[in-house]
């Protein structure tokens, strides 16, 4: 297929992790997990695309928490996508983000047209999903905000409806016909949504749209005038794909409002596709049903897992060992530091188990053990009483900051690769076997020269070990 | 009360975990588990038995495996119990256990009397115990075996039933009596249970039993001659409680045999007294209805639980977090390296899992991640190509082995008190904060010189890393 040259992809992958947790969590969201398959979810939706533009189209819409993470996930295009990150100071839900990037679009291209979707659906089906963005993109160049609409299966009250206007056909193409929409409803009530589902001319929104940049601003305008006039100024300040200073206060400010019901619900632009591809948001862990493989019991299990006689459940594991005996429709997630376990039934109570944990300032809503950095990753391996002990991984090439602690000594021991060390004044090389200390208020530096991979045990000592005890002096990646 | 001066107590501590998966490990059964209050379940009957007996009085019947893990638990009164463990070389059931502990009581008392009582049950209402035991060793005095009859609340299988023979009571003392038996009957069928529990005339045998040293051995050598026959020679051999070189050899060849079944359905001696204090063999997760408290829901929920809405269900978690969601009489329990979820009413079937991961070869069923040592414990954090990761808690005053690795290398960062190290011909003490690297080849040792605990952080490096790459030159504790 040829592509239209004026086409962009923006993913959006700000989204908060709150119900998949724990394996989700709010620094590491739905969209970095590997849910299906080999690749991450947002690795997934980046290889959709790609059968609709070219790498350097890609735009990723996210925040700074996860702007880490998620370009360590897309490593293998990291040339082209280095200055495509458009980075809200904060989530402000999708019409700020799909306003932010339509700016940075029509600075760049006057004519661009922008494929938004988020980051962590599941797709199957990539030729139809390409036919359906072909059919969407011819549509958005006559000036629609066109959405991809999904025959519905169930009565979801989460999702909105759209009904087509069958009288109002826009165009055909490969078995795909779009529509003007007659209505747009956000998240009716269970007997509306019953009764949409029997009509059989209700579709559910999939989140995914296709419009040119300049008429999304211009109805973003009309219909969100409060968000449009603030995100003028903001977006003229727009450096790299990075809102800083004034406009990143200004950014926050801005009252939170999603596409759907700041514009689609209202504007006479709106087109629908009623696509023929499989779609899940997968929302919970319930709606793995929709698309994980399963047993023949009706298990879909993963993991270091021994089952004796379950059915119908999902479990989740990791390295750490699972035994399950006789679970009839259960879920459970183990994960390094949190496990949960409920009827697939009480799925959507998962974002209340985190609402707690964020109360009690529990570390398991958070984050991982496991944190990513631009030059590789950490996991913690354990706290205690005036210690901690991490295994720190460096990419090849990659380093840390130069920076030096007030009030914690490090210990680190080599257990794979070579380690470039800067202690003070000296530099040295480590190898697997050979350690170093670092006591407080020295300057050092754990840099990788080679091109393996470097892990090193740290053994940190001392009174206070947060993360903000440090002080950097230089750093690859521009942190202070 | 007065106590019998030839009675001694033999605590039965050699099962091993299997009904208690994951908390229970081959290599760390249910005794030595905290299942209720503050202390673990031999800590527990220590305390019961010493209403009956000094400790200086009390025996320890175990395996090698478990020898250190009890010292450390019953560390209290180590120097009452210095030589006072009977070690079998190798488990083989309850019948050769007793006849070798009878055989050391005799030796040290002819007239020797024993309370026999597993370490692992859940005895409430220590008074009517002691009154219990009391009128056993009346009874145990002219030549009967005594067991202890508790009312039985439910058709169970996997118990001893006894019927006493009502019109011959041998004595009475404090509200109890004790008859003769009329029946024995091991493990009856659930038509059969059912019949007994409603006839109002059977008793479940308690596991516990009292009688003259010499009476026991009699009826072994009368009932089970094939087992006690060698035993009188492995007998001899025994010093300081060990059973060791062609005796071990002999006694692992003795064929298995319980005292119920061997000894006590069988004899003419048998006397029973029902009891009234509160009995549970806490034979597995589900038997903890009968004895933990439960919140107002029926939940048995201990450490660090987040729960909405379940009810009947027992969480066993630790440090790390599990989180549950509307469990109707499930059973979860939550350990460092695995986790189990189950219905309560499959609990039974926790002992196939292990038999699956012992298939397997898996490490989980073996033991847990932290191991203890008659110099303290350690745990492991990490474990991977080429290292492994410790956390090294030696106790006040203790050292390990001096010792050498062939193929590892190791680093020690103390985080917590004072190591005196001895590394090659030096010795250096460390604080906190402070490092050494002890080289493959190189003589060793770690020691404990103050009276706080030490605590260390150990990485060792190198292709093998198994606990025996060890060359031992010097143990405190006699280990090679």
């Amino acid at each position: 297929m040829k592509t239209n040259k004026h086409l962009y992809a923006v993913i959006l992958a700000g989204g908060s992790g709150t119900r998949f947790w724990p394996l989700s969590r709010h620094l590491y969201p739905k969209q970095l997990l590997r849910i299906m398959g080999e690749e991450t979810l947002i690795q997934q939706t980046m290889r959709r695309v790609l059968r609709c533009v070219p790498a350097s189209r890609v735009l990723i819409s996210t925040t700074p928490a996860q702007a880490d993470s998620i370009r360590f996930q897309l490593g293998k295009w990291k040339d082209q996508l280095r200055d495509n990150f458009v980075i809200e100071p904060e989530a402000r839900n999708t019409a700020p983000a799909i306003a932010l990037a339509a700016m940075e679009l029509v600075r760049r291209d006057p004519d661009a047209m922008m494929l938004v979707l988020p980051a962590d659906h599941i797709i199957k089906g990539d030729q139809r999903f390409q036919a359906a963005v072909a059919l969407g993109t011819m549509l958005a160049t006559q000036g629609h905000l066109v959405t991809f609409g999904v025959r519905p299966i169930r009565p979801e009250t989460g999702y909105g409806y759209i009904q087509p206007n069958r009288r109002a056909r826009l165009a055909t193409r490969a078995r795909l016909v779009g529509y003007a929409v007659a209505r747009f409803v956000e998240k009716p009530d269970t007997t509306t949504a019953a009764r949409y589902l029997r009509s059989g001319n209700y579709y559910w929104n999939s989140g995914i749209f296709v419009w040119r940049a300049s008429t999304i601003l211009d109805e973003i305008a009309r219909y969100q005038p409060a968000v449009a006039r603030p995100l003028q100024k903001i977006g003229a300040g727009l450096k790299s794909g990075v809102v800083a200073g004034q406009a990143a206060r200004a950014y926050r400010r801005l009252t939170p409002v999603s596409i759907d019901q700041g514009v689609m619900e209202r504007s006479s632009r709106a087109a629908m596709i009623p696509v023929d591809f499989a779609w899940s948001d997968v929302g919970n862990w319930s709606s793995l049903d929709e698309v994980a493989p399963r047993d023949r019991s009706g298990n879909a299990v993963s993991g270091n897992v021994v089952d004796l006689g379950s059915h119908g459940s999902i479990v989740y594991a990791d390295r750490r060992l699972v035994a399950t005996i006789g679970l009839a429709d259960m879920v459970v997630v183990d994960t390094p530091d949190a496990t949960l376990v409920c009827p697939k039934a009480r799925s959507q109570d998962v974002r209340k188990v985190v609402e707690i944990l964020k109360k009690q300032g529990a570390p398991e809503h958070l984050e991982h053990r496991t944190v990513f950095r631009p030059w590789g990753s950490y996991t913690v391996l354990e706290e205690g009483p005036g210690y901690k002990v991490k295994r720190v991984t460096v990419n090849p090439g990659g380093r840390l900051s130069l920076q030096l602690h007030h009030r914690r000594s490090e210990h680190w021991v080599v257990i794979q690769g070579k380690a470039r060390v800067t202690c003070g004044p000296r530099v040295f090389d480590l190898g697997v076997g050979q350690s170093t200390g670092v006591p407080k208020e020295t300057r050092h530096r754990l840099e990788n020269p080679r091109s393996e991979p470097l892990e090193i045990i740290e053994v940190q000592n001392g009174p206070y070990l947060g993360e903000d005890d440090i002080v950097r002096f230089s750093d690859d990646y521009g942190r202070r």
